[in-house]
């Protein structure tokens, strides 16, 4: 059992121990005293959540609370916040025996990388120098819900076959390297990326899929029976699909510019979303000889079109532009899961489980080049004078740079995430292959037993067990008159 | 199989064909196609959507962001987008073997019925003569968002008994006659209707009756077996009940004046559910010999309250006054389950699956002429001089209208939408009963199977057939020694 | 049947009779009623839900009606509705057979709870002496939630030992309780509570565990095969779960200070949360030989950070003060339904369905003792001259406590919750005792089939019991040939 040769990869095939008794309480205590130490040295309330908010509003001529940050974020920050935990946790719980895992290590690997995050991001973007402090708001909150988003598409590849001590590690390098990612590419490369097309999902995915490839497990048919829906765990999948659709304009929007630029982003996505469910329909109903739909596309393929907003929601890409990206994710990302998952499996020896491939990572790049095309034709005469400042940042060292330019730094910026998606997912995988981390047999996948205690019956076998009991019964009483059965 | 007779009836019973493959695909890529260019010939964002907002707010001496009317209505919106994708979608989950089709279904004709109505709404309210452009901003997503929720309450009569075809072209004309009705009611009859229980529930239930009337299938006993709900499908559906329950304050709020104006409509429609749960379990309850409460009561009469408090939550109706609209509609709604569906299965010849008769088209009526008495018994004394003015926008060519009038032309607007739906709902059954939309026959509605792959086992099979398996080869052990008997 | 003695218990021995068709709906009925006259006598909008709300903000020099305190209110008022509907309800759900019972009575209790609350808690607290009215609006409408939250609580200890008339009485009597101990609390002793550790979780907890110890049943072991979850009642539960868990930072952030005050609230009980489930998960893993994890944990204890949040949120605390709080509630919790549930079960005669002492009363009341350090420590380097005012409202006959003397008074308040729920738990219990209210009998608890009707299929018995038809027939060929079997 095991992707095992001869020589030094010996180490690597001991048979599966998937007891993680010591190493997952051990993480979670020591990561967590770490996290409590490390926010007691950096972490403060910024001036808006201090109680010296009285005396920052008189001194900055604020003459309201409601223009507190929290009012123009909270909302969308909580319908984020339904996205990382409900919207990710539930859209995993297709599978016919891993729904608790699924949603449950989500719950777990989410709540400590929203620590992590604030951290990382904090010392990569808000550390103020002079006190060294990181001042957190509730933008830093939404902040590190993305950040977090990131790894946990990495999970939806690796659902089913990993521990979740491996989680944990996927999800400390996962946000580590999405930290500085996102500061060369926001900050160096000064892209816009409001929603996460680059920084979350093109990167999400293809981290994903790179541990996915290094952890290949050539035997992984041996679990197939468990890997696939029964009719309950799809329905409670699209709780998962219907929450990240309903909520993906807030996501979008969620950091973008007050005023104008909130409104514009959640149209966009809005429409964007709206027209990806008509072609993912389309193309599902296409793929079967009596046109039936497939719950897989449904539950995914219809989220693409916000995956590719996440970058040009925030720019004038037009009403009718949102519904053209989302009737090409659309179809895009239906053919993926038709044809581009298998073809991945068979070839290049990756193992998507939920298919992050399709909904994450090609939706992602193309959202990062659609929106690097956007901005290079944004215009004066379309977005204002002050608009395209306003839109592009276009100010302090970056004021001369003119949209052409802008749009060629969005590119580069997807290449980057792309680059760090792959590289940082191969030496995370090689990491994960230490034989230390409690991961299952190949034989043992997409199993909730192995890591949760889970109740034995299901309420329909009652009846039927008294029913066979009756039958056993009836049975016993002819063995014992003619043979000897022995008793089950 | 279908409903047929001699002559140029022959027509309509060619056996059924349930293949969707060529026409799902079609309708799909041709109207997202048509919207993709009516988006572009029409839809623009409103100017505070632009990245002109900058200039507009100084323009307008707009002091803040926070006045952008996206913080106004943005946490309403997104309240009622959950309403319309997993409220009414997991309302319709119920069924045993039909919730893929209740969730998915629902899903993607409101995805293609917002994009229309934003068209659709935009010609007859918002189209700017003179540049010939529509201007949309949230407002214009909720109404869009209202205007589909018409066409879903249509599809909860359906539900199971038509295929996903004759719900593109239900909603295609459901959204065209909402856009209609809603224009004469509202701007010609300038009745006040925010929560739309004339315009959406009126309108959108008895639309689904006159369907489901042409539509009538004698023979649909037949799917006698599958229609009704089991445990956990009721359970999913619960969840759909509590989400339109929790969020109607802010379905009847969404659009009503900032302010004054969303915060009661709020306050009445919180006060006028909660009653209703009382009155409709109490019902219940009382109906049943041991006074054992019936699901599909607790999953629908709950939420009569809401609907009828749709125009008149806005006028100062009292709290106390919402406690009674709700307390006598928890009262109708569970009478309505429990007499009026029957009957009029029995006599009438409509079969109305969820019931939408006692949900959206009695309380939806009774909601318009309790709008109607409340605006007649408005006066200046309750609601100020200039209270009464903005409430019911007495403005305009319309400032010499008295309460009394007002009344009587809200009334006059109920009989409208009753009128759109029952006569628009007719015709558009015409359309539906032509062979050549792929629906279901008389044996095989309610069953996800004809449009959907649906996935084989049961987690809770396994175990058992294990066990069987076991007891088959005792048998066969028995029956080795003494008969033959075929391998099953 | 029944906990029974000799002598004047006799009177509570009569065989049991759940028929609840006459008291049920006479509750409902009445109380109903009861709540539309009081309503007509004393509830009135304020003036911001009023129509002559445009004359309010012109003698109050308001400028936009952006200032209404609905725009401040309502995103979190949702937030606080979806925590005590979905969030409850579902939570509920885990059981087996209960799953109707768990989120349709909590659904009951919780509509009529929250009229009541309004009209308890205004006569305590917003009764205008000089016109004898209650004028409640957004704010009036969040307490009322939390009011019923505590009887909600108290339902967790009892889940599926009551009838729905059982229920009605805790909720009355809850309600009641609570209001007292609320005045007592926040307006006597001048605590501060926003998120109610003391008033909601402390209070709710020990009522619902006095109650369910008066009414103790020694023989519920009788009912112990449905005492327990299935697969998919775990997943629903998990629903619960998240959006308790979700919403958290809105329930306590829900009613503090506009601008700072909520922001911080929000921001440490998010880090509280996040920080609970590692340490849950971490206690989890370890009391398993193999490291498994618990569903109950993850369900419960991962919420107990919120719950110890709900006083000190709102002060100072500092980030890593709350992760530090999360951190011990995880721990705390956790062993809390390892070992003291059983031994309160076992030598206490506690039966806690739930087990809301690990996630309510414990950690309120630690949550309250938080609190009071918290406050005690409070100091102006800290807060600010301004912040400490407005923190702890040290302003009219209280502007001379000291942050020493509000630390004391916290922890009084904090006895005072206890005190409340114990007390008038038990009082609660006797009269629940009497046996008229259509209790379910020992073998007949936590079984939906008692007051509801139940569908009679699961979706996955047909093609098994299709199977063992099939071997039937088989086995009859058998018995036919040989024996005399008696047909099943």
């Amino acid at each position: 059992m095991g992707n095992c040769a001869q020589g030094f990869k010996d180490f690597f095939c001991r048979p599966k121990n998937t007891n993680v008794r010591v190493s997952l309480p051990a993480v979670c205590f020591v990561w967590q005293i770490a996290m409590i130490i490390l926010f007691g040295v950096f972490i403060r309330y910024n001036e808006e959540a201090d109680t010296h908010w009285v005396e920052h509003k008189k001194s900055h001529n604020i003459t309201s609370d409601i223009e507190n940050d929290f009012y123009f974020r909270y909302p969308s920050f909580q319908d984020v916040h339904v996205m990382i935990f409900v919207g990710f946790g539930f859209l995993m719980t297709f599978l016919k025996r891993y729904s608790f895992g699924g949603v449950g290590f989500n719950f777990l690997i989410a709540s400590f990388g929203v620590q992590w995050a604030l951290l990382m991001q904090g010392w990569f973007h808000t550390l103020d120098h002079s006190t060294g402090k990181i001042y957190i708001g509730v933008e830093s909150l939404i902040n590190a819900d993305f950040c977090t988003a990131g790894s946990l598409i990495a999970y939806g590849a690796l659902l089913g076959k990993v521990s979740p001590v491996q989680l944990m590690v996927v999800t400390l390098f996962g946000v580590t390297l999405f930290a500085v990612e996102e500061y060369i590419i926001l900050s160096l490369l000064h892209c816009r990326d409001a929603g996460g097309s680059m920084v979350i999902h093109c990167f999400g995915g293809y981290y994903g899929l790179a541990i996915s490839w290094v952890l290949y497990r050539p035997k992984l048919h041996l679990s197939q029976r468990l890997n696939g829906s029964v009719y309950h765990s799809d329905v409670f999948a699209m709780i998962g699909t219907l929450f990240l659709w309903m909520f993906w304009p807030s996501f979008n929007s969620a950091i973008t510019d007050h005023g104008d630029g909130q409104h514009r982003t959640a149209i966009n996505t809005y429409l964007a979303l709206a027209s990806c469910v008509l072609t993912s329909v389309a193309i599902s109903s296409m793929s079967q000889k009596t046109g039936k739909l497939d719950m897989v596309h449904i539950q995914n393929a219809t989220l693409a079109g916000g995956v590719a907003m996440g970058t040009a929601a925030e720019f004038m890409i037009t009403p009718y532009g949102a519904l053209i990206v989302g009737f090409c994710m659309g179809i895009i990302s239906t053919f993926g899961y038709l044809f581009v998952t298998p073809f991945l499996e068979k070839y290049l020896k990756i193992q998507d489980t939920c298919g992050v491939h399709n909904l994450h990572a090609v939706p992602g790049m193309l959202g990062g080049f659609i929106g690097a095309i956007t901005a290079a034709a944004a215009s004066e005469s379309v977005y204002g004078k002050e608009g395209l400042i306003s839109t592009f940042d276009f100010e302090g060292s970056f004021k001369d740079r003119t949209p052409g330019t802008q749009g060629g730094f969005q590119a580069a910026g997807t290449c980057v995430s792309i680059a760090f998606g792959l590289v940082g997912g191969a030496l995370v995988g090689l990491i994960l292959r230490l034989p230390i981390w409690g991961d299952p047999a190949d034989d043992n996948c997409f199993e909730d037993e192995v890591y949760w205690e889970v109740p034995e019956d299901e309420e329909s076998i009652p009846p039927v067990l008294e029913y066979n009991n009756h039958m056993i019964h009836k049975h016993q009483d002819i063995s014992e008159s003619n043979f000897s059965v022995e008793q089950s």
